[in-house]
C-alpha cells in the first residue's frame, strides 16, 4: 500500500527529512506503523525540484529497497530542494516490482504519487487508456494503476506545460477521482477504491485522502504547516518558524513523535498548498465532482 | 537490432552454444559482426524448456549487458535442454531497457524473439492494443513493438494452451505480419519495418527473415541442420550426426568459422522447424497473407 | 541476521520447497517467524546441484529481495536438484548489500551458507587474510565474515576438488569454528558470536548450531529427515517415504506446521548427513577443537 | 580500460559536459575513438560536490551501461557543480562488473579514478594490504587495483579529513606509483603497468598519464584550461572566458573537435589544478620519486 511525503518550503537537504525524524520514510520502508503490514520494499523513489536550474523535477528511482540503497543516500546528503516527492513501494498483488512501476511519475514539470488502489483497475484499463490523447498514451512505461491515474490527471490539463494555481489543481485531483469513480461504476466494479494521491507542479501541491466507499476509513494521511523543518543533533524535527522560513510536509504517517506537530487529514479531505505555503483543506465536494463529467 | 538464437535438438547445456563458439551469442554482444553497430548490451534474455518439468519455459532476463552477468553463465553452465532461446539487446532509439522489455517473451508454453522494428508503432499501437483479448492486453508488461506483435501472434491462435503444428505456427506468424503490415499501411507509415521473428512452442520452432520494403535486404538470418552441436577443447563447433543426435540452430550470425556449416535463410523467407526436427523454408506467400485478412 | 535452508534426496523442484510450504523460505523474506525482526529483504541466493552436468553447483543471486524477484520464481519452477541451498539475507549493520555478499558462496564444488555474525570480525580479518593460501585469498569478492569463515574452511581441506566424508566435513567445520574462536579470544573480542553455518559438497552435507557464549540461545535450527517431500494441491509437506525416496531438510525455521515433522537441533551441536542421507547429530566438542589448533 | 572526465571551474550542469559535446563520456561509453575496443560498458560512476552542502562529495554508480541509465540522465540534469569527476569503466580481465568496483572511489572529501591497469596485481595485493591502516583496510570495498591504489594514496597522506594543496596532491600521487612500481618491482612482475589516475579534494585536482615500460605509450589524456565551458544549441563547447569563468577539464579523450581546445598531455607527465584554476604540468620526477620511498 506504499507510504510517501512531500516537502515545500525552504530548502532543505534531502536526507535530514528523508533519513533523520524518528519516524522517517526509510524507516518506514520496513517498519511503517500504521499499516497492517509494516514492509514498503518493492523500490522507491525521490522526486525534487531545482528551481535555478530547471521547471521539470530531478527523479532516482530504484527497485532495490530504501533501506539499504547508497546511492539514495549519497544523493539526497548532496541535494537541497524546496519542494520534494518521495515515495516507498509496496507493491499491489499481481503488480509487477519494475522500475517503471516506481513512484512518484514524472511527466513535464509533474510529480505524482499514489498510495492505494484501483479496485477493478483491469475492468476500466481499456476505457481509460482510450480517453486519453496519443501523447499521454505512449507516455505510460509501467503497468500500474497508479501511473494511468496520473495519465487521467494529466489529461485533464488542457496543457501538461503550464503551471496551474493550487486551487485548480486540487480540483483537477477532484475531477480525475470523478471519473475513475464513475468508470468504475459503469463496470460494476464492487468492492471500494483507496485514492491517496500527492501532485505538484513544483509550485503548488495538492493531496487527497479518500476512499470511494464512505464506511470504510481511507489510508492514513498527515500534514504539518506554519513551522520549519530542522535537524537538531542529528534529530530531524519541526520547530517554530518565522515567517519565510516555514515548510508544509505532507506524510502517510507521522514523521515525529510530538503529536502536536501534525494533523490528520479528515477522510475524504483534499488538501492544497499554494506556491507561497498557504494550507487549505475542504471536504471532497462529491456534488460537484459528478456535474464535472 | 538485437541478435538472437534458437536451438533445437537433443539436449545440451546451455553455455556450450552461448559462449563457446567462435562467434557465440555473449561476444556477439559487445563485437557482432554482421550489424553496423556492433554492440547489443541493452539486456538480454534466455528462454528454455524441460519438458519432464513443465510444458513451460524457464526465462532468465537482465538489464545488465549478458557480457558480464554472472548469474547467466553460472545458469546456462547447469541447465541442458532440447528446445531454448537467448537474445541480446539494442534497444530502439526511445525504448527504455527494462527488464520488461526483454527478450524472450513468454506467454504460457509459448516463447517470442524479435530482431528488427516495426516502423510507426506508435502510429498503429492503440489499434493493435484494441484488438487483443483481455487476457492479451493485460499481459503486456513493456513497451516494445516486439512484445506487442507477439500479443498479436498470440491472438491469432485461438487458444494460446495448445501446440500447434510447425506450419500452422509458420502460418500464424505470416498472417501476424499480415496484419502489422495492413495496420501500418492503413496509418500510412512510409519507412520500412523489419521483421525477423523466431517462436517456439517447446515442440516446433518458426522464424521468418523479412523486410516490408522488397528492395531492401533484410536483417541477417541463418540456420544450421542436419547435424550435431558439440564442445570439443571448449570450442562450440558442428559435427556430423547420426539420427537422434541432429540439431537445429537458428541465429542472426554464423556462430562458427566453417561457412558450410550455417545456410543464409533467403530474404522474405519463412523457416520451420517440426518436433523431429524437419527443417522447411519457403518464400513467404504475400497473397495467401492478404487474403487471410 | 538471515535464514537459510538446505535440501538434500531425491530430485525435486525447487520452487515446491522455496515456495510451496506453509512457512516458505520465500514467505520468511518478509515473515520470518522466529527472528525478532521478521524481515530478511537484503538480496537471496540459491546453489543447487546438476549431478549429470557437473560436479560443481550453479548459483543464482540477487540483491533484490526473494518475495518480488521474478527469474527466482521462473528458475526454481524448471530446475530439479537432489541437492541445494537457498539463503535470505538481513544484512549486519554496517555489511553492504551487494550481490558479491549474498550466500550460498560457492567455490568449486562446496556451497556455504552463515545465519549469525562473528562479534569482533574487523579485529580478526588482517589474521585471517593472512592465514590463507593465494588461491583462497584472491577468491573472496566481497566483505562479510560469512564468506571470510568460508575461505578459513577451505583453508583447513587440503585439496578443495576433492569430495570428503560427512563425518570430517563436520570435523572442518568444528576446526573453522574453532580456530575463530581462538583468533577472537586472542583479539580481545568479548561479545558472542553466533555460528550457524551449512556446507556441502553436493555428496554430505555438514550444519551447526552454535554460540560461542554458552548462556546464551543460538540462532534456531531445525531439520527433517526420513521422510519425503512433497507438493499437494499446491502446498509442500512432509509425507512418510520409502527408501529411496527419503530427503533431509535443514532449516532456520520449521517450513510447515505439523510439528512432529520437525526435530529442533540442540543448541551447539552439529549435524551431518552422508550422500545416503544418514543423519548424524552429535555435541559439539571442544576439547577435540582446542586440541586440533 | 575505461575513460574518465574530471571538471572544476564555475558551477556547470553535469548532464552539459557528460551528455552534450560531441565526443561526450556518454557517447564514449560505447564509442570511444582513442582505445582499440571502443566499449566501456561495464558501469559507472561520477561524484560531484556541492561546497555550500558538504566538504564530501555525492557519488552515484551503477552497474548497468551509462548509454542508457535514465537516473543518471536525470540525476545529472538536476544537479550543478563547480567540481566533479565521472567515470565509464571497461572492466579488465577477471574483474567482476560490480557497483563496489564501479569508479570514481570515495573516501571522505576524497574522489579517486584510474583509467589503466596494475600488472600483476595479485602478486602484490596481499603486500598492498598489509601496509594499510586499519581504517583504510576496512574501508575496501570493491576488488580492483585501482580501489586498492586509492587506498595507498590514502594512507600517504597523514589525515585524509584535510584538504591539501595542488602541489602536495601531485607529489603524493607520484609517491603513490613510486610504492606500487617498487611493489610490483620487487615482486618480479614484468609486464608494463598504466597508471592514469586522477584525485581530488574538490578544491585541487590532479591527474597523471604514466605507463611503467617507458618504450610504451600510455593511455590518452588531455585537459582543456583557461576557456569556459558552455552549451550552444544543445551542443557542449569550449569558448573564451573572462576571469572568475574559467574552468579546467581533463579527459581521456577530447571532447570536441576543434583540436586547439585540448592540450595532449606529455607521457609521464603530471598535471596539477590549483583551488583558482592555476594549471601545471611537470615531467614525472623518478629519482625523487625513489628518494621519497
Amino acid at each position: 500500500m506504499c507510504r510517501f511525503l512531500c516537502y515545500k518550503g525552504k530548502p532543505i537537504l534531502l536526507s535530514d527529512l528523508l533519513y533523520r525524524p524518528k519516524n522517517s520514510l526509510i524507516l518506514q520502508s520496513y517498519r511503517a506503523r500504521e499499516r497492517t503490514v509494516p514492509l514498503n520494499g518493492d523500490g522507491f523513489g525521490v522526486g525534487w525540484y531545482a528551481p535555478d536550474i530547471s521547471p521539470t523535477p530531478g527523479v532516482f528511482t530504484s527497485l532495490t529497497p530504501a533501506w539499504s540503497n547508497q546511492n539514495l543516500k549519497r544523493l539526497t546528503e548532496h541535494v537541497k530542494s524546496p519542494c520534494f516527492f518521495a515515495h516507498i513501494r509496496a507493491a499491489s498483488p499481481g503488480m509487477r516490482v519494475t522500475e517503471e512501476n516506481c513512484h512518484p511519475f514524472q511527466h513535464g514539470r509533474y510529480l505524482w504519487m499514489h498510495n492505494g488502489g484501483i479496485e477493478g483497475f483491469y475492468q476500466i484499463k481499456r476505457r481509460l487508456r482510450q480517453s486519453l490523447p496519443d501523447q499521454l498514451y505512449h507516455a505510460i512505461g509501467g503497468t500500474t494503476d497508479s501511473e494511468h491515474a496520473f495519465a487521467v490527471f494529466l489529461s485533464l490539463l488542457e496543457d501538461t506545460d503550464r503551471t496551474i494555481s493550487a486551487s485548480e489543481m486540487g480540483q483537477t485531483l477532484l475531477k480525475t477521482i470523478a471519473r475513475l469513480e464513475q468508470w468504475t461504476a459503469e463496470a460494476g466494479v464492487i468492492g471500494p477504491s483507496y485514492y491517496n494521491f500527492a501532485v505538484t507542479d513544483g509550485q503548488a501541491v495538492a493531496a487527497i485522502r479518500y476512499v470511494s466507499d464512505q464506511r470504510l476509513e481511507p489510508i492514513s494521511l498527515y500534514y504539518s504547516a506554519g513551522k520549519r523543518f530542522e535537524c537538531v543533533d542529528g534529530v530531524g524535527q519541526m520547530a517554530m518558524a518565522d515567517t519565510g522560513e516555514q515548510a508544509v510536509i505532507i506524510a502517510s504517517e507521522r514523521l515525529t513523535d510530538r503529536q502536536s506537530d501534525w494533523v490528520r487529514v479528515a477522510p475524504n479531505h483534499l488538501l492544497t498548498v499554494t506556491p507561497d505555503l498557504k494550507v487549505s483543506v475542504e471536504l471532497m465536494s462529491v456534488e460537484r465532482r459528478q456535474a464535472d463529467l
